[in-house]
């Protein structure tokens, strides 16, 4: 059995202008836990400053409910188009800056990593991720929306990428 | 003559990840004068979300500081790679979250209605840009660097899109 002292708590961020998903894990050794989990939704018809202002406050009210110390992020993804990745990254700069100024470790994770880290397979598909987000964190049903499950999927990933100090040490 | 109540402070911001220009200038009615421009650079050797965070807080400093109602800022300009437009993406949802947090209006212009604003002609030369930055402005020298230019252009881009309340009326 792992000592039980090794926990800690991860966010874990799918940024997007219209739908930022969020989750927050709790890790004990190998074992994992979800504390929450959601989505922060921001209508096209608001002003674009105010839809980063409330990506960036609402974040940080996971952070300061929650008390994570590091974060899992998904790095860009290739295929979408230039003004898509231009929304993203708007969205994912008002996210960060809530993360960096609340001191979190930012793991970034590209699309891959994630998918190797949670399924075992870097070409996994979307619902296969879903479904291994449900048993990894023990849940009764799938996260929705996938924005949120995306979220967790990040949170997972920090986990096997950035080991809890002295994971790998032999315990005596 | 104009009535010189009509006057107000505006913001103009050229982001980037490595540089964010900013540029303060003050309308009195049709004059526009300079208050003070800036660049905050981040090494890419530092952390990203430190950077967005740099940004985010030196932007606030500024606006704290001069006051602004209102910021002009350039909207993505194509021909930049994917790469490109994400990372600047990040810094421009950096800084317009300090924006909406204090409340300003953000005008959004392309950079052929800041060309046309500042010289008069939608396929002006960058040159050209600062040449005028700097007559309009009448500044002793064209400001340096080239983002603290682009960020005064933005802001007097500006003045001349969202006129002040009652400036076309015809004073009695």
């Amino acid at each position: 059995m792992m000592p039980m002292k090794q926990e800690r708590i991860i966010l874990g961020i799918d940024p997007g202008l219209a739908n930022t998903g969020w989750g927050v894990i709790e890790q004990r050794g190998a074992r994992l836990s979800c504390l929450a989990y959601g989505c922060v939704a921001t209508p096209a018809s608001m002003e674009l400053s105010r839809r980063l202002a409330k990506i960036h406050e609402q974040i940080g009210a996971v952070i300061e409910r929650f008390g994570p110390t590091c974060v899992g992020i998904e790095t860009v993804w290739f295929g979408q188009n230039i003004t898509a990745a231009f929304a993203t990254g708007q969205a994912r700069g008002a996210a960060l800056v809530a993360c960096a100024n609340a001191g979190l470790e930012v793991g970034e994770f590209s699309p891959k990593q994630i998918k190797l880290a949670v399924v075992g397979a870097g070409g996994a598909e979307k619902t296969q991720v879903q479904y291994m987000v449900r048993q990894l964190l023990s849940l009764d049903r799938e996260p929705k929306p996938d924005h949120a499950a995306d979220a967790l999927a990040a949170a997972i990933c920090y986990t096997t990428h950035q080991g809890l100090e002295g994971r790998n040490e032999v315990t005596s």
